[in-house]
């Protein structure tokens, strides 16, 4: 007999598996059926002219010259991470390198901390509206969330505040505080001290996100220092958007009581994250010190000048039917409809019809209270003001035929 | 006030990290105390001479001449890996591409494998002696367990079988069945059609991690081909020891059945591996296609001398004192003390005295009935002939230092 012969009983897969709910639209949104040649404005993703790939190519000869670092790079490495990265990230951070845990990126990250900090059920503040693909994160271990309102100078504090007084109790708060996803905008210094100190006063888990801080259109981007002066916050930190998603390499910094523990969780899960990379990214960073930066300055202005540029083009194309905001920061203008009446439902269809794609507001909404419905998150970072401005006479051509 | 001016109350970490365990002695022995210049017959890690870093070189430069690709690879991808790659580890495994998930390494497989199949507490049959990191992967869902013997040739499957018969339920078995860590043997052709076949009659997962697969001193490996027919088993691979563990490159072929849920677990986890590293190693793989299998050829003709050294360093230094078979492929000679009466303990303590280190075999029991106390794991890839000679000799000389 083989095994090919008997009625096989399938094995059940985990409950964990059964229970996964589908993602809500946003990881559908690639999906819905477009025209050939479509603008996407849809990703926060890197422009290419941003990605090292000559810096890693130097680096990688610069490597072979020094053969048995080289070496290193193809064994096994510390589960925390390689020394000379996580002192580069520390630096640029101002901890102690002993606090920093290298990633496989910020999902990684993400999901290691949810992992590490909730419990099944446990209530979680959320950003409202909310990068959703969190929620598919925080899902591995719990549903049960507080959706609080995000402004104009990120989440609603004051909101959070009223609902602790009044009794409840959350184990921890998610929240993008730099150039918010999908609302563009960021937590003020204020409001941002006044969340650690409820975390701190509450005994939470501040779950700091921070992909896009270092894409500021300004002199110098928001200080976070606040976000490591509390044993409960968390800093979830990427290289995806300065050198490549890619790549798969982040960081968290994380508060030092918890290090150990965090580190071990981390070995169990995944041993650690490539050497191959983390020396490659280790030499980019050391071997020329002025690249990342300067290749940052490079990135920022050209994704100002695409920020201003779609700003612009609504403008030109749509005037008066959108209100916006400059951003002054990330890759996202979170646009939102003038016209109440206007069918977001139909614009969507319709823009796909006519070659645009881009995610609609409601796809962020963790609950009920938010008018993300009536927004359109519309990425500018991998596109040319030239191609953005046809996307955008593409929308104008949509929101004109709308019935 | 500042953060720091209150008496920050402590947000509990998780259950799940409060309670894991330490993992007994094995990830510990690279802490014991020894001399310089230690020799080092510990763990299976792959030979310099054989990690591909000109291969690398050469894949990068290529990749140059192919801008987009090399672009592509500094941004995100399919959760499931990228086509040539899957393309390659398909054809290779004799099965269709849409069954292999692409990994972060053995490790992480083993890690998304336990998540998708294990619930909290379920029964989860092991070798015994098992490579004991498995059990701290299996912690994170499950301390509950039944080891099973294994034997010259591998898991002892009647045993298994008897347990079924009595009513004993299991929901997943987890062997090596290639030069098994740490006993060396494999699984015989006919075992592990019989382990199959009770996987499809009981409804349990079959796990089968096969690391070492490749490394076979004859003229060719195992047939693994029954792990692909049966809709319980799981086949865990890794590039980690034919191109490298600093890689963080493996894949798992999965039932059909399964792989669209595990690869939904995967995203949420960690998105998906490197895209560089899995376009550096399709490019290296697919760009010089006899690579791979050449970098093979002198891999195993390396570490068969090695095996055979080691074997004729102990006849030679030790003659009687242990009781041996020459490896027939993988990394380890699992050698078992002639004499009942040696106190292994002290044993292994002045071997570090001397110099050496190595595995004491009682740190891979899980769990009571085997005699793995009475061996030790001798680790050959990565010490040169000479050099394992002399950890023999320093070997003899503790040997005969016991009281």
């Amino acid at each position: 007999m083989t095994s090919t012969d008997i009625d096989a009983v399938a094995a059940p897969t985990a409950r964990l598996l059964q229970e996964l709910t589908q993602t809500t639209g946003f990881s559908d949104a690639t999906l819905v059926a477009s025209a050939p040649d479509t603008i996407r404005l849809l990703a926060g993703v890197p422009d290419r002219s941003a990605l090292p790939t000559d810096a890693f190519a130097r680096a990688y000869g610069r490597l072979q010259h020094d053969p048995d670092r080289l070496i290193e790079g193809f064994q096994y490495s510390n589960a925390q991470g390689i020394p000379e990265l996580r002192e580069w990230i520390a630096t640029r951070e101002g901890v102690s390198a002993d606090r920093i845990l290298v990633t496989a990126g910020g999902q990684h990250g993400l999901s290691l901390v949810v992992r590490a900090f909730v419990d099944e059920g446990d209530l979680v503040a959320v950003d409202n509206p909310i990068w959703p693909l969190f929620l598919g994160i925080l899902e591995l271990k719990s549903r049960n969330i507080l959706p609080i309102p995000v402004e104009a100078d990120g989440i609603d504090v004051s909101a959070l505040e009223q609902q602790l007084r009044a009794g409840r109790r959350i184990r921890a708060l998610y929240t993008v505080p730099d150039f918010h996803n999908p609302t563009q905008g960021s937590l003020s210094e204020e409001k941002r001290r006044h969340l650690v100190r409820l975390a701190d006063e509450y005994g939470f888990w501040l779950i700091a996100d921070n992909p896009y801080r270092e894409l500021h259109f300004g002199e110098r981007g928001l200080d976070t220092s606040v976000f490591h002066e509390s044993p409960n916050t968390v800093h979830v930190n990427t290289f995806s958007k300065t050198l490549g998603p890619g790549l798969r390499l982040g960081w968290i910094v994380l508060p030092e009581r918890t290090v150990a523990d965090v580190v071990r969780l981390r070995n169990r899960n995944d041993s650690q994250t490539s050497t191959l990379t983390q020396t490659l990214v280790a030499e980019v960073l050391n071997g020329e010190p002025a690249f990342f930066d300067d290749n940052l300055v490079r990135a920022r202005s050209l994704y100002r000048s695409r920020a201003e540029g779609l700003v612009a083009a609504l403008d030109r194309h749509l005037p008066g039917a959108f209100e916006t905001t400059v951003p002054s920061g990330g890759y996202f203008l979170w646009a939102r409809l003038a016209d109440d009446s206007a069918d977001w439902q139909e614009l969507y269809a319709r823009a796909a019809e006519h070659g645009l794609s881009y995610q609609p507001g409601a796809f962020f909404a963790s609950g009920p209270g938010t008018d993300a419905d009536r927004h359109l998150r519309l990425a500018y970072g991998d596109n040319t003001v030239e191609r953005i401005d046809e996307g955008v006479e593409r929308l104008a051509a949509a929101y004109h035929s709308l019935s």
